[in-house]
């Protein structure tokens, strides 16, 4: 068979029967016919970067992208960074909230429980839950639990779910993760057969989502938020994301929304999230809602509703088809608990056998870590009015939120400013998502670096500034318009710092290109 | 085009050019042309069984398959289940080890550090190491860390890499992860591009491979350990699990084995180590050294040796050719600790390009368990000679692996005693692999079941005494023969139960069944 019969035959097949996929190494026309057969390079490495998976090799994040590893390579060469690429409050001097940390502590060394003085060393409250935790988990924090997570902490997150949405949960549909990325990564995994399954996600999105969609061969279907209605989800934008997926031939599966909205703050109304539900059994959709900035919410006209509750005051024929997986964090809220990666997810209406397939391959991993399964159960069952630490918890608690509330309204404010800054009100989450107008010479330019011009921004604000930031390309954006992602993060006292150092270096960018 | 027309091509294509792969949705000759048009079930349902993802679909994983959830049920119906299916040490009564624990307590409850009594709770070098810990953890372990783990932690594991095998490593090609699953699932994720790449995995090997390769589309290259010689690891039948490998089209690109064995036992020679690495320099194939076992050696003829100090020891062309990965972890050795998760890798000779990728995969989670990351640094860096915590701490280990040494003993006595089994010695790691040789009419109410006959076994094994094994099946094992694994971990003072437990029950199969 001659090259070009191999292609007719190819063409032929694929059109008729979408049975056949190109192999990855079919990407590039350069290597048809090559890569696949090579083991190792010329240099004879097996695992060289043109010859990994190509699911792999194709994956982008931006997160932790270009600028985040020039910010590394500053930072090690002494400069001082302001690190606002990532939702992380504990770095920039947020401060851990004590009742988790002294239950975690007591639980890790389950000897100072038998300390006498132990009382004057903690807090009663504390002392009861740890013993209450370390009963639950046979062995201590040392023994893998059920992959699932611990029994007793997946009963305290179902009743949380329960207490949240006035609607019961079972705890054999709750999973808990070594944060929620894994979560989310589990369901993508689950549901993505192959390049013909699309997922519908926001853009501009989470990086997480594309990444992940990537990595597992599926095809991203995006759906546009308004910046103009401050970001808003349009139903018709969504059903018209479906219609040209599916000319195209795509099975669309799952829809993520993100609620508080990352990188763009927005806040679903609960008439918005019926119009989804709506949308989703209309079209028999999975929905994963992305909630872990439930907490983060900074204004009033729409505090946070789960699709969870507002599904199941919708009544029939919803509540009870539409298949709905929440996510949920210790990563985000007041506690801010990143770096003990705990995560879960609830899982509503979703078939028994998916589960036990998903429960199967969170087995390969044995066991999410104990510390952060600890830390979930203070989210989500903190003291109770009454307990000995329910004044310092709620007083921590609201003053941390307080304290954001007034930083988005710091930062959008400095964007909006600025000279051809515009920026929505960060409503909820961690983040601003500011547009930029950069001058058509910084685009100019940009090109002839091979950089997008938002990339150029950023890295010139992190050779200026210190502040490390992701451009709006690493989370989509619309064809022409430019954006950066920062956190609202950095304390109130160097806030000022903050802006001040933005607004100098936008004004000398600005100028220098005008 | 006809259906076999369509058929016809495909062949012809595959035949003459490799380029393409049927897509998961033709694994079943039932299901052609018809699942991958679904993306819902009759009922409704999206995350259908039928409908997901087809490498989660066939993707088996024993060690907490049918066994561990019937022990499950029978756990929560209130019969006492000794889990000895999983090595879990402290789920069966293992204590953490002190230091460990107290700069972990320290590290999540830093409040403790600024207390003026803090010297009379904690010795000294737990105190020095927390605030050295703390002072590295931007943030503290509330923050995200580098993807890859902090800085300063894989600088020390980098360390004791060098210590241990008197060759350098370089700290950025050392990766921290939530438990060593996850690095060597990084590494078959970046290595495997397709069904025609193939892993070779020894048999009987631990699930963890077997799965993560069906999960990621590759295939497993199994080699036989052999029984008869201690389950020795033999050049001769590797070669030819490689040639047999070749003729049917696959690339073998790289190359599992597990030191001391798991769920074998075997430790490997300093000889053999040397055949095995010019066996892979010589087929240019990646090395995975899954050495998590390397302090759980139970002889005194062959002490543990890495196979990067005797790959380093065998000088040019190997020392700076073959591509290793080495693997860590807190969950074995004497401390046990499975649910902190803390993991690491050391790569030597890969790739800086192939390093990047995996790296840019590991962010899409952000960062591992910080409390997992604190575990590696005390295991890697144990109180030194003179510190306050030197001699309880090498009390602890000590007695710990003399104990377990003891009951590497006290089990192959037991099996080797009972009719009808044999059991090598347990060298190292924490498992025993008895053979069992089943009575035909077991092996005959097996198969009328739709059950392998170690699946029976194991099953009223587990229904008569509350043991909780994992059938050789799971693990692979030569055709016609039989085995299960427990572990060696049950305390000494309940090892007589175990073994008089397990010995009534034998007897009375043989019996049933004879």
């Amino acid at each position: 068979m001659s090259r070009s019969e191999i292609s007719r035959a190819a063409r032929l097949l694929m059109r008729h029967t979408g049975l056949f996929k190109l192999g990855p190494e079919c990407s590039s026309a350069a290597v048809v016919g090559t890569r696949s057969k090579f083991t190792h390079s010329k240099e004879g490495k097996v695992l060289h970067p043109d010859l990994l998976n190509a699911a792999v090799l194709k994956t982008q994040y931006a997160v932790r992208g270009e600028l985040y590893l020039r910010a590394e390579e500053l930072r090690k060469a002494g400069k001082e960074i302001i690190f606002t690429n990532v939702g992380n409050p504990h770095a920039l001097g947020a401060k851990p909230m004590t009742f988790p940390r002294q239950v975690a502590s007591l639980c890790i060394a389950p000897f100072l429980l038998e300390r006498p003085d132990v009382e004057t060393l903690f807090p009663k409250d504390a002392i009861t839950r740890a013993k209450k935790i370390l009963a639950a988990f046979k062995g201590g924090v040392g023994a893998y639990t059920d992959s699932r997570g611990n029994p007793l902490i997946r009963e305290e997150v179902a009743k949380f779910f329960e207490e949240r949405d006035g609607v019961p949960s079972n705890p054999d549909h709750v999973f808990l993760t070594d944060g929620a990325s894994v979560a989310v990564r589990m369901c993508l995994n689950a549901v993505i057969r192959d390049e013909n399954d699309g997922i519908l996600v926001p853009i501009p999105q989470y990086p997480l989502y594309s990444a992940s969609i990537q990595l597992y061969g599926g095809t991203l279907v995006p759906y546009y938020l308004d910046e103009t209605k401050n970001w808003a989800l349009s139903i018709d934008s969504l059903k018209k994301s479906v219609k040209d997926a599916r000319a195209q031939g795509k099975h669309v599966r799952a829809m993520v929304f993100i609620n508080p909205g990352n990188p763009t703050g927005q806040c679903l109304s609960e008439e918005n999230l019926k119009e989804l539900i709506k949308f989703a059994y209309d079209e028999q959709i999975v929905l994963m809602a992305d909630e872990v900035y439930q907490e983060n919410v900074y204004q009033d006209e729409r505090p946070f509703i789960s699709a969870r509750k507002v599904m199941h005051a919708m009544g029939e024929p919803y509540r009870s088809s539409v298949e709905l997986v929440s996510f949920h964090t210790v990563s985000k809220g007041a506690g801010g608990e990143c770096g003990l990666r705990g995560g879960c997810m609830e899982m509503t209406n979703i078939h028994k056998g998916a589960i036990e397939e998903i429960y199967k391959c969170a087995s390969i991993n044995l066991s999410p870590n104990t510390m952060g399964q600890i830390s979930i159960s203070c989210l989500v069952n903190p003291p109770k009015p009454g307990d000995d630490s329910y004044e310092q918890y709620n007083k921590e608690r609201t003053e941390e939120l307080a304290s954001l509330r007034r930083r988005a309204h710091m930062v959008t404010n400095a964007f909006n400013n600025l000279e051809g800054v515009t920026c929505n009100f960060t409503e909820g989450a961690m983040y601003s998502f500011p547009r930029i107008r950069l001058p058509p010479k910084a685009i100019e330019a940009a090109k002839k670096m091979g950089k997008a011009p938002d990339v150029l921004y950023c890295l010139r604000l992190l050779e200026a500034t210190g502040i490390s930031t992701v451009p709006g390309s690493g989370f989509g954006q619309e064809e022409g318009t430019f954006h950066l992602r920062t956190t609202i993060l950095p304390r109130e006292e160097v806030m000022n710092t903050f802006v001040s150092k933005f607004s100098d270096f936008h004004q000398k960018f600005i100028k220098e290109f005008s």
